[in-house]
């Protein structure tokens, strides 16, 4: 079994990482610390565990563990291991934007590997430490690695997409208040989210001289889960010959697949799926991608990650049933 | 034009006053305090009013005005009047639940009426201070009042509401959030609702030897606005007759409707109306009710006691349009 | 491996079933049966299963497997198990209400077993055939049943319940119209739900000279998937001494708990679980249970029945993480 | 007195209509003709308005009116006016697309003038037939008009918006159906909506070399009411100025305003305004707008419409209320 911490307890992608590894066959849950919950039911948080198991949340933090998930705030995750030194011993999979970067992957002398699968997953199952990437950078990378990869990115990229209220955080904020939220839609941070730079270093590491513009404008939906990302570009190729190349680029992949009909959000939530779509129109090449953000965009994906790491299955434990209602 | 003041212009219940009084043909609107908004504009914490008005909110009270509606939470009301008296001259409407019962009606010589015009809209038009009945109040009491009246209340009655996330106040709290109230359901304060008081003080004043029980439920529901009120009562008459006892009680009341045909919430969101529909089980009578919260529940009723005591047809300025959708 | 069958594949209990079996480690889902549907993927019905298999809608009944799973309109499996005749070998488990009550439960030889684990599980295990609780019938069974076992039920019965579209089935109807239903709230059937029938014998079979009347009134919720349920009845006993009886009662159950803190819908959405609170105020007890009623309420226990009948763990295959959000 | 007739009433627009017109000091509703529900009530399919009419639905066309609107399908108004010619006397206000493009406005000896009064308020003031514009249509033209007129679109434009479920009228379908639309994202249309070519008709009229490409996204949201759009091009001038050429354009427009902050699309549901706001990025200039599709983008413009033909306000009967939450 492997033996498992979770740090930053009492937020969403530590919920939602705590709810698959419950039912994961190969770990053992050793503690979840949360300096505003110790002593706390894990079900007094995430009251859905009710049921589920008596763990409370931890003052201290296990160093014997075999990983480590680091659920904090960005920004949070560097201060946090300044403090508490792990062992080459203890993988680290890093939830926040502190070590995705190239230049800000090395760290007490490890490398973080970014950790999106369908693009380096012979690198993660050597890696001691993992970025996990972030939600909309997920859905995004997976809309756009297998056009860069075949290098038909030759023109301006326009995204669009939208995120649920649980890609806010747990704390309360006019814009995640119920009567705020309720039947309302609006966008935020135009062009400059902070997802874009791994975006950028993803498309270029397949395409090198990428230097294309990529527009972003991310959304507040009025949904808890899940994203649901358009992104177009000018692409004279023929529309089956790039689902071909899309289909054979996601061929191992066991989470991301290409659909022939359109698609909408709800085909993913609650899953560790990635769908994708193409569609052309003139010259216009528009490619849909749906995950739920808190799985394939957070959590999920990390456990992905872990069970790269340590030679499982890279499905076990993720093989979610959906809510789709 | 009757000149107006709001106190406490930033809630849920000052904004609805504001977007119905600055349509109304015969009021001006001379200020809207808050202590923590003066000097912003009403559109800046009230954010549909951009374009409607460039009002701001005022840091001081003018004492120079016909009518001033409290918008204070619940035991506030108390505490302002004490340190600002106004003269005889203005009338007070209060929304919060200070003055509705009446040990609590005298107040600094002002005698509060209760002020719900199917009950006693006599002595609205000659009231100087109205406590504004409570929402869920509002709601259960049109639905058993012609019982009441009639002396038909032989037995206990069982009341189930649900509520929108506007009837917990604009402060942000765990079960506003987004997150946890969206498609989520569950029930608060069971059987000891605060609008209790107030209910069984009507029902008594009309059916005087009522020593039954009413047991009240209310529910937190995933919507923003809105009451849905059931009550059940066994009942050996006629439905027929019972049908013709409420249209006749209602016969003058401009809002409140009885309706053939079973009503959901939506036929009265966004408008100032309150739908009673009755059905027949067995020997249980079935009453439902429906409200807008923040209109027939709390402001809309306030103008509607404001136009009473004015002289204005009631309906003045409440007229409407229902959003439906 | 269990060969299991579907018929009816087309609607929402069939989809979680399917969704449930492909994850299930000890069944070979053999086919899935839907007229209308034959030859398509059943991903194109339930379109969330994209990825997850390629299975295709059959348009025969494969007589050989050794549990089939009736997915039909109410009063249809009757019409379908005339037609279609499978031997003693075969399990049935009808999701209908053709065969809950005694009177209807011989047929075609067999002996229908009302499937609800927590009433009767010994039964159940040595049962050829399942006739599986309605979803209101099985959140309102679980709040009473401890207290009929106990002899508890003194006094009439108020109960109220709210379910999602999902319990209106997949047919467009007028209230299944996203713009009526969203932000709405109404009842139906006040006091004659179908599921009556079957609340009251099992409350009778554990009390027997039970005649007391329970009031049910359910609701349309604006929400997918979900079943809040409110319960309450004179109860002099201790409340301590009530909340021992019923974690007693469910001590073996490993799907229904009881809560010390107040419980909300969505603490099992997309689970397969009961929560119970138990509340006293005065002489009332108010009992609340929730359960996600396509799983719990249909197809999880559906699954429920099938593990106990072929000697698997209860749980198997029904750990499923929960969306919460 | 203005006499008013309604063809097509059982839809949604005919709804919006008939609250209005209801609410109009200088209107009569003379008759709202739908063969569907000729002899009901209205209220029987408008379920709010129990308690505001009693109007019936006709089953006749009363040509004596002063101005009918038609209600009618896409396609539906050319057909239904080849059996129902109006006198010369009557104004007709079409809400279809039938007669919105230059080539088709010309029907009967009628010219229909393109009813955006923003755009051509002084046409529209001496017309006797309007073609009033689409939602999505108002919206994004009211966001790129001013930028047309000052000739400062020098590049292509990237539109992403997204509407409610009333957008895609009363009859039930997949995606209007609760259990799909709940939490729910989707896209329709791409590059192809039917209102392309009226938003390119009032670009070219103002810029007349517009030779740029428009790429507009249609995505349905989970919400009932309401349009949120974003547009966005390469502008290199100044944010400030471009600020004030807007502000100018619409400074005698009574409905539509440029926000200085950020806008959400509840600022606006249910009223007949339309909000923009402006951000520059690098040389990327963002315009947001968003309306209510059954007002502004349908029968609240068309009022609009009837005010300035008749020589009235043009906000008589549309300073509405607006829902907010």
């Amino acid at each position: 079994m492997i033996k498992a911490g979770i740090i930053g307890g009492a937020g969403y992608t530590a919920g939602e990482l705590i709810r698959i590894l419950l039912n994961h066959n190969y770990v053992d849950l050793s503690f979840v610390f949360s300096t505003s919950n110790a002593g706390n039911l894990l079900s007094d948080v995430h009251q859905d565990l009710l049921g589920s198991t008596d763990i409370r949340f931890a003052d201290t933090v296990d160093f014997n563990v075999d990983v480590v998930f680091l659920c904090l705030g960005h920004g949070n995750s560097t201060a946090f291991l300044d403090k508490n030194v792990f062992s080459e011993e203890t993988i680290i999979i890093d939830l926040s934007n502190d070590f995705r970067l190239k230049p800000d992957a090395e760290f007490q002398g490890r490398e973080f590997i970014y950790g999106l699968p369908e693009l380096n997953k012979d690198e993660i199952k050597q890696a001691g430490s993992i970025a996990n990437p972030g939600c909309f950078a997920t859905a995004i990378q997976l809309a756009l690695l297998p056009l860069a990869d075949s290098k038909n990115i030759t023109s301006d990229i326009h995204i669009n997409a939208v995120t649920g209220a649980t890609g806010a955080g747990t704390s309360l904020s006019a814009t995640t208040h119920y009567t705020w939220r309720d039947n309302n839609f609006s966008y935020y941070k135009p062009f400059t989210h902070q997802h874009m730079g791994e975006i950028n270093q993803s498309v270029k590491s397949l395409q090198s001289g990428f230097d294309k513009e990529i527009f972003f404008l991310p959304n507040r939906g009025n949904f808890s889960r899940g994203i649901f990302a358009t992104a177009y570009t000018k692409f004279e190729g023929d529309l089956e010959a790039i689902k071909k190349i899309y289909t054979d680029f996601y061929a191992e992949a066991p989470f991301t697949f290409v659909s022939e009909t359109d698609i909408h959000m709800k085909q993913v939530v609650n899953t560790n799926k990635c769908l994708i779509h193409l569609h052309k129109h003139n010259n216009q090449l528009l490619i849909t991608s749906c995950i739920d953000n808190l799985l394939k965009g957070a959590s999920g994906q990390a456990v992905e990650n872990m069970n790269l790491i340590f030679g499982l299955p890279q499905t076990e434990g993720l093989n979610l049933k959906g809510s789709y209602f």
